[in-house]
This record gives structure tokens, sequence and C-alpha cells, in this order.
């Protein structure tokens, strides 16, 4: 099907350092391999993770073309490849490794997060499928979706359905199985009685979905943690009791939120990426029988530090990619699940915006006023 | 009953400084007041946390009388106080603080275990029921055993079965529900397919009551760690299949772990109480769906440290105190357990001695030759 063993010649938003703006340039995006599949993007979500990159704080290597949440169609395939139409995944699902084989758990080993330095994963490491200017362009977190063409292995791709809205399912990519997953799979708040206290350190999109979990799973008291006030009219509507913003109160906002709730709150989610906020979110849970969740992805070669006595009392702490959903698997059903609205999605979406605007989605994810930015091709 | 509103004068080991032989000497011990009970004691553990404490690493106010596995009778009672015969906990039950009244969790906080500071518990804080040559000594973890009588508050005290064997039941006061419930209650081995593979570090009294736990639940593999290889033999005898000795190995012992297991244990525990054997504890797990309890006591003030990518594959790091059993309401039916032969201690006790050799028995703990020793009174 399509160009078949062609090269294509197509735009990309293409980032060369850090802290600039990408530029839209005409790339080459060589046909797919052996197990790969090549994507005709059609939207493509923009993830804080981006922001982090671009200022700089996971380090990653440069030129690249980033993006991880994206919704397309295959244009050509590999050797071996049969699957059709798709959302692309920053973790794939091998279904062979011990990860994959266990019931509990969806981080496949074959995804280089795993190697804590955070390199870029592409299927044959150290190869690229993209050309600009007659440099190799990298891959990154094995999908790249600022492009209109991408190059995928098939073990990250999962097949959704025909009829899926295909302007908005690209952030059931990360966004949504990440922030939902943290609350029913990983602290599994639907296990405690009714009732529970959470707080959300971080109000963007990831955050956000972890609210929207949060009410769901009959929270009855949802703080909300954020430096940008921007964030709190909507994070309210979708289910924050409190807010609070920690450069405006007097003593340290994990403090505020043990004498809010007593002792601590039963479960705690850090949702920003950073170290500091980890530690206030073990710090804001119940002694005894408080859990913190950490999904945000902190700088590289970051190191959290805490006194162990905050275990010894009772506290749990646990991370978690992508919800602890196996990618493949499980994030197809939730596309038919939106399909047939037993889950919303549309209040995580704020913006969406031509391709051509992505460094102006970039403005608004720092400016603080959107949830999500989706990019449509 | 009993000496009633009387000062008794009786033994007790006094500890005037770190690293230095306990003293045996005469003290008075005060009657109970309002809530306490005072206790002659038949038989006390020697917890590794009182080595640690000896040796200067857990900060404690001197001079004091430790031990906190303590067996024994009900002298006399001050105001308020029905119950009768007894252990003796390091961990309180008040049944009233949202710890007590939650159905997971066992952290009583009127345990001043949980200002991290480790300062001494004592129902009337800063006061005291011990002196001796003139001087008021300081009670540790509200139990203070290594004395013929002692003064204890009744949330800290549970009255056990008549025919109780007294020269034993005393490891039930935190030995046996430490281990046990790191495995049962903490880490939830047995809600895993039997087969699990289990790492602990530390093959003293705790590390062998996990052991014995961890066999129990089915574990198809148990590695053992410790650097005193005096200790395997027994270890083996317990459940251990693998031992390793750190100081041994070419590379770290979490690396070599990871190699034995594929790519990581299901269940890691950690029962020594170092900074750098959490860490392994946390490294040694699968990325994915690995479970690292720390139940071991850090030195005063020690910090973690280790990267928080470890958690975001998917690690849970969890801790507890006493097997997050709720003391007065669950060791009592160990006890039980233990006469209808349920369950079995007698492997955890290597030696009794009587409570004039208490130095022989730190002597014998710090050579590594002694899995428990018992002080008969």
């Amino acid at each position: 099907i399509g160009a078949g063993g062609r090269v294509i010649t197509c735009r990309a938003a293409i980032a060369w350092t850090t802290n600039a703006p990408l530029t839209i340039e005409k790339v080459e995006v060589d046909p797919p391999k052996a197990g790969e599949v090549r994507i005709k993007i059609i939207s493509s979500g923009i993830c804080d993770t981006n922001k982090h990159i671009l200022e700089g704080k996971d380090k990653v290597p440069f030129p690249a073309i980033w993006g991880h949440e994206g919704a397309g169609t295959v244009e050509s395939i590999g050797e071996g490849v049969t699957r059709d139409k798709v959302l692309m995944f920053p973790l794939p699902e091998c279904r062979e490794c011990s990860s994959c084989l266990h019931p509990k758990s969806n981080f496949c080993l074959k995804e280089r997060l795993v190697s804590i330095s955070l390199t870029f994963f592409h299927p044959i490491y150290g190869t690229s499928r993209f050309t600009c200017r007659g440099r190799k362009i990298y891959h990154l977190y094995g999908t790249s979706t600022f492009t209109e063409y991408t190059v995928v292995h098939e073990i990250a791709v999962g097949k959704i359905d025909d009829d899926a809205p295909m302007d908005t399912v690209c952030i059931l990519s990360c966004e949504v199985p990440t922030g939902f997953g943290a609350v029913f799979n990983i602290a599994k708040v639907r296990m405690f009685t009714p009732g529970s206290t959470c707080v959300v350190f971080g109000l963007g999109g990831i955050g956000s979905a972890v609210v929207m979990a949060c009410k769901a799973s009959g929270a009855s008291r949802i703080i909300g943690v954020d430096i940008k006030e921007e964030k709190f009219p909507r994070a309210r509507t979708l289910g924050v009791t409190d807010c609070l913003n920690p450069q405006k109160l007097k003593k340290p906002v994990q403090e505020v939120v043990v004498e809010m709730t007593g002792k601590g709150a039963d479960f705690a989610f850090e949702a920003i990426g950073l170290i500091d906020t980890m530690v206030a979110t073990l710090e804001s849970c119940h002694p005894s029988y408080g859990v913190g969740v950490i999904i945000g992805l902190a700088p590289t070669n970051s190191q959290l530090i805490f006194d162990p006595m905050l275990l010894l009392s009772g506290r749990t702490l646990k991370g978690g990619a992508l919800g602890n959903y196996k990618t493949r698997s499980c994030i197809p059903k939730m596309v038919t699940d939106y399909l047939q609205k037993k889950i919303n999605l549309d209040p995580l979406i704020t913006h969406t915006l031509p391709f051509e605007s992505i460094n102006k989605a970039f403005e608004l994810l720092q400016g603080g006023h959107c949830i999500r930015c989706v990019l449509l091709f």
C-alpha cells in the first residue's frame, strides 16, 4: 500500500537545539524496514514533556523530531507487519518480555526509557528514518509525531476503530491513560471507600486527567496544586475542591495539605516532574496509609532525596508510565469507550491549531492557559 | 494488685552511653500512673535495633533502659486500666487515631517514631518512671524491657493466653510480626502466583522471619544477602536458596541479583537499616512490577537518595513497622497460633541467656552467630 518502497518528502518540525523555536522543514522519510510502519500523521498532542525537553530539563539528542501523542493512518508497512490504522505510543508492548508477560505490568523492556539516560528510542538503535538538509535527524520516544509522516515500530502502534475522531484521539497516546491509570491502576483509589482525599501536584494535561479520574473514583476532596493560578477555574470544573498556589503560602505546601486533611491525604499524585514536588507528594500523604504516585518525568540524572522514616510509618511510593496500561492491548479499547461516550476526553483538549503553528502551541503551554493543544495536519 | 502504689526496687540494665557495655544496676520503678501498667518482665528479646543504638547509629537519649520485646505479667495497674497479662509492643494501638481507625494501617499516631527524630516515647512525654543512683533514666520505644520491672502505657500492652510459654513469646513483640507482616501484609507476596523470586537483605532476626514467610508464601527462589557468612547455613535451613556476600562479589549486589533473576526480583526486603542496602533493594526489583519493602530502621537523619526513574518504570517502594499488624488486636492472636502450632517461632531463637548476661548477648549479636537471643529474668 501507499508509497511502498519510496522515500517520502514531507514537512516536519525539527528541534535543532534547546530553548529555540522548532522550525518547519522539508524532510525525507525513509520507507519502513522489517517490523516497522510508516504512518501519515493526522493529529498530534503536545505533552508537557515536550516543553521540558525544549527547556533543556530532559536531555535528548539533537536535531530531532519530537512528539509522542499521535493519531494517523498506515501509509506503508515493512516486512512482517500486518496491522492497519492507528495510535502511536511512547511505550511499546512487545508481548514477549517479562513486563509484557506479567499480568500486572506494562513497562515493556524494549522501551529505552528503562535505561534511565532517556536516550532516543528507535527499533534499530542508532539509526534513523529521517533526513533533513542531508543530515540524519533523531527520532524521540519511538514515535516522532511532529511530522506529516513518521516511521514507528509495529510494537508501538495500536489499531483503533475506523470511526474514531482523529482530531481528538491522539491524546489517548499518552495524556489520558497516564492520568487515568495513575488513579485506577497504580494508586487504585477505587479500592478504598468513597470519600478519599487526593492531592494533585500539577494541573496541566496529565494532572487534569488525574483530577477527572479521582472524581470518578468518588474522592470527596481533591486538592489541586499549581503555581499558575490561570489553571484554577478550569481545574475546579473538572473536580478540584481546593486550589493551592505554593508561592502564595507561608509554609511548605505539604504542611498545608497535612493540616487541611487532618494528618495527610489518602493519595497524592506528582504530575509535574520536579524533585521538590515529588518529596512534597510523599510528605503530603498520611504517614500510615498514604500512597504517593509519581508520574511526572524528572529532569535527567536528578536524585530523589528523603528520610526513609517517611516510609517506615507505612507510606507507599509508586511510579508508573502510561498509567500501567499495556498500550497496544488496552488503549484501543479506551478509544472505543470514548466513541461509546463511556469516557469523556473533550475537557482535556483546550486548543487545536494547525501543525504550522507548533511554536504558538508551545507558547500557550508555557503560559499556563492550555491543558492540551492538539496539532492538526 | 501487687505492690500497688509503692516504688519497687529491682535490677535493670542501664545504657549510660554509646559503645560501652550496659551495666546491671539497682533501679527504682515508680508505680503506674493513670492509663499505665507496671509489669514484671519474664523474658526479653534483643532486637538488632538495640545493637544499632549501642553503636550510636540511632540517636537516643542517655542514660536509658532499652529493650522493646518483652513478655511479662502485670504487677500493678494505674487508674482506668483493667487488662491483665501481657506482651509489650514498641508500637501502641490507641484505637482512636486515624491510623488505628483505618482498616489497612497500624502506625498509631501516638507513637513518637512518627516524629522522625526518634526521641524516646513515654505516655507523659519527658517524664520517667525509672530512677538510678538518684538520676532519672529514660524509657525507650515506650517499652524498656531490659529490667525486672517496667512501666508501660496500656495502649502498648496486649493480653495473651494464660498458657503462653513466656520464655519464647517475647519475640512476638517485634521480630516475628515485623518479618512475617512485611511479606504477608506489606509486600503481599501471596497475592502473586506461587513461584515468586524474593531477595532478603540482612539475615538477622527480622530477615530470618522474612525468609520463613517468603517460603510459606510459595516463593520459588529466595536470595539471602549478608556480609556475615556464618549466617548462611542457618538461612538455608529456613528457606534461602542462594546466599550472597556483597563483599565477595566483583560488582554491586543488585546487579548480581538482576542477572540471577533475569531482570530483577518480584520482591525485595531491606531488613538491615542501611541507606546503601535500601537503594540496592529498590534496584534489585524488576523495573516494571518489582516491590521493594523497607523494614530496617535507618540511622537517625539519614537520607535515601535514588533516581526517580527507578519508580517511573513501575516499581513500588513501601515501608512499614511491626509488619502492618495492629499490635494489640493482632499479635495476641499470633500467640494463640503459636500455641496451636500454626506458626513456628522456635528456629528464630538461637540463644537464651540469663538477664545478667546481657552484654554477652550483645557480643553474640555482633558476631553474627545469633539470630535472636532471649534474656530470661
